[in-house]
């Protein structure tokens, strides 16, 4: 097998969080894995070797909330929406539609655009979700798309009830038919528990379904208002509850006290303009946190997890350790992937090599310098990915 | 003259603020310049012809407010204040003190990178200011370097008053032989107008000096406090002042009623955690805006004017319209370039060929998809700027 020496790193984040940065470090990559790590002076020989040329390096970013599975998009909408317009085109329906009506291969092809998008800024790992399907042969599509295109897969058949459906039709065919059919492309159930989507018994329902089928769990909850989507994950041991904008003091204790990370995500925020969620004091009280994009065309169409962890810094109170942490180890914890042979978002020696080197010499710049694109190589499983021209 | 014809595009933005975009349009660039422009049917014949495949063109961003002329990083300070922490060192005079010590050469170097950031995402128009000098002879190497670099150079000898010079004193040198010395490479005077910094009746003589050099007006006003530093730019008929984060009620009627122009810095606000100022109230009044970077490595270090349209949409209430118009005509208003033979900021037939193409089918994508780098391709003066690999 041959070996790749990454060299002239100045900043080596290998586990976000612990406030240790090596200096003047390398790494060797042999396998797809991490072989060395240490010095620069004490590296080994390897038969290839790349000089970053005193950049930093981190784990690359792992993104474990989007909605990649769509065609279309709802630029006009979106435009009306920011110059206080009523639209009275269909929001989520939009999409849902023009999802239906595209092919498998469509779908995977746009969603493969869109991953190859968030490579290019340092994602090297990313769950997506069905949920624009709302149909059982819809939703299965979007399932066996989303397998072919993610690495791991959440089913959000229990987005919202699609219109001219009856609700206990739906939420029927949701935990029946719909989840068995879906259940051999994904590894997790979610459900959107808010006032407009489904209540929390409701959710509870999916969920326990989901499990029953063998799926972990993961709910979108909290975004608009007090939903009980927040209780209701930690209940029932979910991985992550996701937005969480809207926190009641029971809730925070509630999250500090389970292994459920609280999922945010800030570019959603900013679009819908609700209020960022109270990170500062989700991690204060002990919580465990990550941040992901929540790319989707109606509420958050990015890719950039860099983006994500300049507005946390900036605007969520957090520091850039504690950004960097929320957009690797954390998220990697959000999908049961922080420990064991195939962990994600931290580097050890035997573990995953996927990294990133950006165009700074220290993560700093990820908020020191924001909307600055500082992704200057990535690595996922060892291989260097490239980035071709944008096509003009 | 070779003449080329750039066709495929979806939406082409000429004059942004007027509302209008044309469909399915191209232009021809000869010499430099815009020879004809109009639906891609009708398009005449060129030496050469770039499809741009269906994607959004517009004019090139014009970033009026810079400070690239400097030596050093402040990402430690950067990252202490943003973790809560109190940091000893010495803000600008860090800057201040590795300007003085290095060569113009270096300074140069340095403003170039920076300037090469901006183009790569869509600036073909850049002011910059010098102001870490703040001694005769680094001051007058910091706008021959700036002059180096820029399009307009403004001079800030009135940034602060430097560590242990008399503060009389340093104002006869800034309006005395500082400002002969930087003359040749400057066409605006500017001045920090805030408590800490230089109060109304100082910036009115550091101005008044230079408007009998010659120079047209800037100011740096309201950013901290109610200054005063809007009220004196309208009765000095500045081009500009900038900041106004802190307004009363007359100073938006002043601008208003003037031709001084507004320049919102939303990154810097962001960094230093002051209120946005009141942007929509500007443009409802009747004001003339401009967005900009600030680009500086204590308060602003971000190259990025997308990232400012975007933030500007999102979290300061103008739409995409205007927010890309700020960004364009207002910016060139804001340096005197919004009318004659080598206006910027628009595309009209004549015109300069300063031009970006984005990987997006409309401008409404620049807040749409915040953070993801949607530059495709820039003109400058009719010709196409390459932007090489990151040299990893
Ligand atoms: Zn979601
Ligand atoms: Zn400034």
């Amino acid at each position: 097998m041959t070996t790749e020496l990454i060299t002239g790193i100045r900043e080596l984040t290998t586990q976000a969080g612990d406030g240790a940065r090596l200096r003047g470090a390398a790494l060797v990559i042999e396998g797809g894995r991490i072989a060395w790590m240490g010095p620069a002076a004490e590296a080994p020989a390897a038969d290839r070797r790349t000089d970053v040329g005193g950049r930093a390096a981190l784990p690359g970013w792992v993104d474990t909330h989007t909605h990649l599975v769509f065609a279309g998009d709802r630029a006009a909408e979106f435009e009306a929406r920011m110059a206080g317009q009523r639209y009275e085109a269909g929001g989520i329906n939009t999409t849902v539609q023009a999802t239906r009506a595209a092919t498998e291969e469509q779908l995977i092809g746009n969603a493969a655009r869109l991953r190859r998008e968030a490579e290019a800024q340092g994602t090297t790992f990313l769950e997506t979700k069905t949920g624009y399907g709302l149909d059982l042969e819809s939703e299965t599509r979007s399932a066996s798309a989303a397998a072919a295109v993610a690495d791991v897969v959440s089913y959000l058949g229990a987005h919202v009830v699609p219109q001219g459906v009856d609700r206990r039709d739906y939420l029927d065919l949701v935990i029946g038919p719909m989840l068995a059919a879906v259940a051999p492309f994904v590894q997790y159930i979610d459900a959107f528990c808010e006032a407009g989507a489904f209540d929390v018994e409701e959710t509870r329902e999916v969920l326990l379904a989901g499990r029953a089928a063998g799926l972990g769990l993961r709910v979108h909850g909290n975004q608009l208002g007090f939903s009980g989507g927040v209780r209701l994950a930690v209940e029932l041991g979910a991985a992550s509850v996701d937005h969480c904008n809207h926190l009641e003091a029971a809730d925070i204790d509630a999250l500090a006290s389970s292994s459920t990370v609280a999922t945010l995500l800030p570019a959603c925020d900013l679009s819908t303009r609700e209020p960022f969620p109270p990170a500062r004091r989700l991690l204060d009280a002990g919580a465990s946190i990550a941040l992901a994009t929540n790319c989707n065309p109606g509420t958050s169409y990015t890719t950039s997890m860099p983006y994500c962890v300049a507005t946390a810094v900036l605007q969520m109170g957090l520091t850039i350790e504690e950004a960097v942490c929320a957009a690797t180890r954390g998220a990697a914890r959000a999908v049961g992937r922080e420990h064991g042979t195939d962990a994600v978002g931290s580097l050890r020696v035997g573990g995953l090599a996927d990294l990133q080197v950006l165009d700074a010499p220290s993560v700093a710049h990820l908020a020191y310098r924001p909307g600055v694109p500082l992704t200057a190589a990535v690595w996922r499983r060892g291989v260097r990915l490239e980035f071709g021209h944008r096509g003009v």
